[in-house]
This record gives C-alpha cells, structure tokens and sequence, in this order.
C-alpha cells in the first residue's frame, strides 16, 4: 500500500504537465468567446491555486436533455416512441380506432393527437407503459431506440446527439465533475440509454415519474408502473428534482428553454454573501436551419423566450449552434458539419 | 498524455501486489464465518479473473440507517431531534401547551406523545420543519447533531455508530461498490452528516421526503418544506425509492428490521435464469445487551420479525452483535469494547 501510494504521488506533477499538454478538450467549438468562457470556468473551478477552487464533491453540472444535448424537432423523441408503441399495440385495442386521442395517432396525425395537450399526452403514456414491469418497459425503449430514426433528419435518435454538448460532458467529467440529467423526459426512458450515449450512468438521471409500485410477482420482487405521474420534472420541478435526487445545488446547468430557467437561477442566483463558488448558466440556441433547426420564442417544443430575456441579467452564455459549434451531431453523421 | 497514461498502465501489477497485502478490511469484525462470508463475496465481485465478477458500474450498495448504521434505542434518533425542536420553538406557540401531541412532549412524555401513531409524528414533523427553506432546515440539524446526547448512553448520537459497518462501508469502496443510505428517516437530516460520518455524499442519500415547493424569496430561489409527506422510504417503499433514485437494483443491501425486508427481497431474489450476477443480503442481528441494546421480534423501534424468518430463505446473513464484532462504537467510545 505504501509503495503504491508513494508511486502514485511522484506521478503527480507528470499527470499535471499531461493535462497542460492535453489536446483541444473541446475541438468541436469554434474559437469564439463562448468557448474561452467555458474552459476558463473548468480551469478556474479545478485549480487549486486559484480563488475559484471548488472542491471536487461540489462538482456538480446539470444538463436538460431535449434540445440540450440532442434535437428535440419536430417533437420530442419520446413522443415518437409513445406513437409507435400506440401502432403496435393496437391490434389489442380495436376501441382506439375510435377513440382519442389513440385514433388520430393510428392515422398518422400527430398534430390532432396532441391537440388534447397534456391530458391527452397523460393517457397516451399511460396506455403504453402502465402495469409493465420497469424492466418490461426498458426492453421496449432498448429496441426501439436501436432502429427508430427522425422523420425529418432519417438518422437514429442516438445519432442527433451534439458532438459539442458530448465534448462539454467529457471534458466536465475529466475534470473531476460529476455530470447529471435533468429532463422534462420520463426518467426511465433515458436511462436505458444515458450511459451508453451520453456516459451519465442511471443514478445520475432526473427526470418526470409516473407513480410505481413494488409488487412479487411469481415469487419475483419487481416494480409495476402504473397510470398516475408521480413527478414532472420541468420549470420549477426541475429545482425540486435536484433537491431530491441530488442532494445539493449545481455549479453548473446548461439548458436550452423556458423550461430550464429555474433549473439555471437554482444553480447561479447567490443566496446570500458568503454564497461565493463560482457558478456557470448556459442555454444552447437553436438558430442554425441549415444544419439543425432554428427556434426559440415562437417555437411549440423547446420555446425559449423569457429564459433568454433572463440570459444576460443574470450572465448566462447563450451558444449559437450556428456560429459556436463547428459541428452540430457525431462525425459519422459528416452531413451535420460546416464545408 | 501518452506517457502518463503509460506510466498509469505499468504501475498496475504493483497496484494489485498492493491490494493482496492490504491489512484486515474488516479488524472490527470477529474471524467468524460472517466476516469470512463478506470478504469472500467482495473479493469474488472485484476479480476480474472469477466467475463472479462484477462491473464496477453494477457495484452498487445500499444501507439502511437506523440500526444498521448508527443505535436507534430507546427511539430514533431523528425523534429526539423533533422532541428538541418542539421545545425549542414552544415559546412561540403558546397553545401547544394544551394541545397533543405536543402537550406530552413538552411535559417530557414521549411515550404518549407517540401514542397518536403517524398522524401525530407528522404534526409533529410539520410543526418543526414545514415552512423552513432545504438550508435552514439543514442548518438546524447541523447545530443539533453537535451536541445532542443519547439520554441512555449519554453519547454524541454520531459516535453511537458502528465501527464494524464504518469498515464495511469504506472496505466496499475501496473496491469500487459505491455505497448508499436508504433509511426510513427524513432524507434532509441525514444528508446533514452522512458524508462526514458514513462518507456518503448527499446524492447516495435515499429517504422519507415531505413534499417541497420551489420559491423565489427576494429574488433568491429557494426550496421550502411543505407539510405533507411526499415518500415514506420504509417496507416497499425501499426498492421504490432505489428504483427512483438509483435506477438499477443493488447487488448488495444490509438492513436490521422488517421495513428492510422488500429492499432485501429487491436485492437479492433472482428475476430469472439469466439474472446472474452474485447477490448478497445482510441483516444487522441486535442482541448485545451489554454492549448495545437486545431486541427483535417485539421492539417498536427495528422489530426484526418476518425479515428474520425470511433470512434462511433467503440465505441472507444475518450478523451477531454480540459473536460477530469485536467492538460496537469508534474507539473513542471504549466503552462499547469486548475486554
Ligand atoms: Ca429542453
Ligand atoms: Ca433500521
């Protein structure tokens, strides 16, 4: 144990001059201000000698995921999952071709479907997944998320993630943060993929619930999902999510709506004087129509309008994917990037 | 980069000498087949080379708090906490001096105080915490647990914890398990110390939540308690709770009473042929009178009852105070030490 230890401290200085030497954490960002401010941060954060240290278990970022770290138009992926779920177990529902908002998702109009808002959303989740078993219904999300592809962009789901926001991730994570989800998504929908795509394993996921219970079933404890939501992870849920699951404020959030903007003032508003770790807010804009989409205030999902008014009181970066991001999804995806 | 990680690679072998003669994980456990059980499931887990290991990702662990962790005689130790609060805020409240259950509390009679069941614990719980934002609750906890005594031992309620679960904890870390607490008791007081006392940062931190509600208070954004419950993290609500916070079942759970028994269940029971991954139950056994307190079937606090019927079943290892520790309490307390 001594030797080991005594070896691993003599390798410290060699670790930090490969971390000085270290290639570009973030070659997918521009060389413009937004990317300076960023590693200004983490480098700030993570040195010892400065006097925005932070201790590594305050480490804390927190990212919204639609729109934040993949493409959320013309709708939420999850929302395409429930669709194609409500097709494939319709042949056991001959009411649904009547009845709606089932009967417009079977004929293919969406815009109708969703029309009920968030009642109608509630009894489409809730016939595709309550009484599964949480393993029953991890499968479903795991198959479907393996094949199912964008309407509009016709690339698997898992594919639209922004290489800059992975970038982002991993270079937070090296530098000893302990990065976290918190989305307005079902939290079991995006855990059966969050480690694999994004490294953020299932403990580090928040997100809406519906209510669960245990149950043996068969001599076999599980846990049944059930019709109600329990949790809806968006605005000021999103505070309440990571006061629950977490345990303590972030230093860093990044977002791109209406819907992060409490999630943003929770983890950069002082709460008094002595509140002095530094702190880091940011949202991701949609304005690049030739490689992604552009929205924001006018926009039905991921409308961003009063969080960007509140983006410059309260010092928060605002990326443009168009002139921040030299690439907007993972290299094999060579359509996404700039000529 | 190249040469440290390269130095990192040769160090490994050394690393692992290291590891093989490491003194005892376990020097407060006696050498009994319990203490032999344990190591031998660790080490199984973590080596590479044996059928049963385990990736650290799955390497999760879950305790329950009172009576696994820390003493919970002649109450709960969160119940002091709220009978010193109630005292402390009665100047203020002048009716509770002829209204229960706070009459019989602050007359001292918390038997009867208790006598109202659950819905005078939770008058009780609003009383002295609704209204207070997440800090100054947490703030009240921290001033408390630094000089509040067990009436019977007459120790800090923080060094009426168990020296030979310190070990267990900090002995499955070291080996890449990541602990965590999945108590009964209120999620916001035990955050205030698991990580100085058990080393369990606040987001491993699993328990009872009183509904909370995020507010802007003079432009700062806080979270303040409300007075209904929102989760009882006790029997079946455990593996809820797991499921919430974790999102993956653990591979090893210790608890001591019958509210832990569905986490042990969750735990251990295998779903199906493929659900092989080795699985370890623990059952903290109290009956060590001299040095702690003896009770099982018929305590009100920690009644070990079904969950021990359950235990043979279930070949979960249910662990002698009394034959299987060497000590009770941190050397500090050398009271609590076998001569
Ligand atoms: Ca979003
Ligand atoms: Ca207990």
């Amino acid at each position: 144990m001594k030797i080991a230890d005594k070896t691993i401290t003599s390798l410290l200085p060699i670790l930090l001059v490969a971390s000085a030497l270290r290639a570009d954490p973030l070659p997918s960002w521009e060389e413009t201000p937004a990317k300076t401010e960023i590693i200004q941060f983490v480098e700030s954060t993570t040195d010892p000698e400065s006097d925005s240290y932070v201790p590594p278990a305050e480490r804390i970022a927190t990212f919204d995921n639609d729109g934040t770290l993949w493409s959320e138009q013309p709708m939420y992926s999850q929302l395409f999952f429930i669709f194609d779920r409500v097709n494939e177990l319709a042949p056991k529902h001959p009411d649904w071709k009547t009845q709606e908002p089932f009967a417009s998702v079977l004929k293919g109009d969406y815009a109708k479907a969703l029309s009920g808002g968030d009642k109608a959303i509630m009894e489409l989740v809730a016939a595709t997944s309550s009484g599964m078993t949480s393993e029953e219904y991890s499968d479903a999300v795991r198959d479907w998320i393996k094949t199912a592809k964008n309407p509009e962009k016709k690339m698997l789901y898992t594919d639209m993630v922004f290489q800059p926001m992975l970038e982002l991730l991993t270079y937070l994570r090296a530098e000893g943060y302990k990065t976290y989800i918190v989305s307005g998504g079902g939290i079991d929908f995006m855990r059966v993929f969050a480690e694999e795509v994004y490294g953020i394993p299932p403990e580090q996921v928040v997100g809406s619930e519906l209510q669960a219970k245990f149950a043996m079933q068969d001599g076999v404890p599980v846990m049944i999902k059930e019709s109600s939501l329990d949790f809806i992870d968006d605005k000021a849920g999103k505070p309440l999510g990571i006061y629950q699951h977490i345990g303590r404020r972030p230093i860093f959030a990044a977002g791109n709506s209406d819907g992060d903007m409490q999630m943003l003032q929770y983890t950069t508003v002082r709460r008094s004087s002595d509140d002095d770790l530094p702190r880091f807010g940011l949202l991701v804009h949609h304005d690049d129509a030739d490689r992604e989409w552009a929205y924001d205030r006018d926009s039905h999902f991921g409308k961003l309008d009063k969080a960007l008014d509140a983006a410059s009181d309260n010092d928060w970066l605002v990326v443009s994917m168009k002139d921040d991001w030299v690439s907007i999804y993972p290299a094999a995806s060579s359509a996404s990037s700039k000529e």
